[in-house]
């Protein structure tokens, strides 16, 4: 896919990155990002800190692992080999920003076709909690395959394709490994709410009864839905309309056909929370995310 | 307006607070936030854990602030008094997210009608950075005054009203304090990106020219709007559903008419940021926010 070049980025003498507290004055964007291959985002800035990290030591580049971005920015910023790695924050808006300030950065390093890699937690539809849900569509609450924006007043629908070549390398890749989790390909409804959008009965105002909230999530399953989130749309949207591409690979923590409420202890949270970056920091180590020492 | 109340709450024995990190067990709800009358709102975790040490200060509470949020949440929270302080991230999503929890604890804790205050940054419209913006009204980027969810796949709308008798007597109390700013009463636009649906020409992606952005923007301008932010509507439409009150005070850090980038000095962000809590921190002090020491 043709990326959608923005024209008017010609006409700044300096851009700011406002989210991220540097601008193309900060230093030279080809020679620090240009060997980009792979973004790595996930919704707080301590996982992917860690996620981080974890990568460096593979790689045997010595800790600590330096945030990029300034002192005053909204999103962290860190760079191991040729992957980059950011928070977005909870939900469509705040993930947009990143996505805008990201593909900014890749375009004036000169990086194309990158492979953004969204490592998330999320409901489960019909899986336990703890199993890994790789992305063959992403769609909205409607079921819809798109994201749609409002620009100057206007509704505009952009397609959510994944990369479903990366998808069946990292499915493959799950069975030669012992991840000591269930791996599971299927759709996922990226939803701008947790509560009253994900159909949850325990938020502070709901107007459905067991039944329908079942029902909704039931049909969902029906048509190959298997998790709910909240920024997968926003994440492959961006990057089809950009000329990059984009998986998101999610652990469940909560069954929704038999859960709302997030159940398991705090340390099978903290267990569950890194096993996305067990296979994708496999994926990355295999497919030259890192440099060989 | 009568509070929409959700039934299936009453038929949980424990509920938990998945982004704040505690459930109704952590603690005696009634005893340690029974007497809350205000809870104040912004983006950064950072901003709204200094204005919590500022209004600690102001009542002669011995410091730190503790932070009562988990250590896994997402989200803090602080107490002063009769005033909470949470983060809301970037955007609507997120921004629910935290109105849930909050008005599902003020609801254990017996708390009613409580002002929500939300003390933001924007892109102000036809009015100076460091300017402060009151909302009278909150649209969404068509203007119009709604927040719409899609609940079970089908679009819900719901009420954006503001708390006009704090407004007035904000403004009232901006004109007796030397602030050292504008002070404007105006409407409020909510977009869901910071970029495209804000009519901005310098994100990733852009899509329209220079002059249908500033007919989109003067036309907004016209109707009375004097700011653009992200997360108003989804603040006072939940506060419309659940029988509490909202209004929000921003600091423009840009104006729109004149300019899409941030580009004020990083010394004049960091005193500009400060404005809403200087008007607010002596309004909460006139109106019984603080206990008398």
């Amino acid at each position: 896919m043709q990326p959608i070049l923005n024209s008017h980025l010609n006409e700044l003498d300096e851009d700011i990155f406002h989210h991220f507290g540097f601008t193309t004055k900060s230093f030279d964007f080809k020679q620090k990002f240009g060997d980009v291959k792979f973004v790595c985002v996930c919704g707080s800035s301590n996982r992917i800190h860690n996620f981080a990290i974890s990568m460096a030591k593979l790689s045997g580049i010595q800790l600590p692992v330096e945030n990029i971005a300034g002192s005053h920015a909204r999103f962290v910023l860190y760079k191991v080999d040729h992957i980059l790695f950011a928070d977005h924050g909870i939900g469509i808006p705040s993930t947009l920003i990143l996505m805008h300030e990201m593909t900014k950065l890749l375009h004036y390093a000169g990086c194309k076709d990158v492979l953004f890699i969204r490592l998330g937690t999320c409901g489960g539809l019909g899986v336990k909690p703890g199993t890994l849900v790789m992305s063959d569509r992403c769609v909205n609450t409607k079921l819809e395959p798109y994201n749609e924006l409002c620009i100057l007043g206007k509704p505009v629908r952009r397609q959510t394709k994944v990369d479903l070549n990366a998808v069946n390398e990292l499915k493959k890749l799950s069975e030669n490994l012992s991840l000591q989790c269930s791996v599971v390909v299927g759709g996922t409804i990226t939803a701008n709410d947790f509560y009253e959008e994900q159909g949850r009965l325990d938020g502070a105002i709901c107007s459905f009864s067991q039944e329908e909230k079942l029902a909704y999530l039931k049909s969902a399953y029906d048509h190959g839905i298997r998790n709910l989130e909240m920024e997968g749309t926003a994440i492959t949207s961006h990057c089809n309309s950009t000329g990059h591409r984009a998986i998101l690979v999610c652990v469940a923590v909560v069954n929704r056909l038999e859960n709302d409420q997030v159940t398991i202890s705090a340390d099978d949270f903290k267990l569950f929370e890194q096993l996305p970056g067990k296979l994708v920091g496999e994926y990355l180590k295999r497919n030259s995310g890192l440099i060989a020492r």
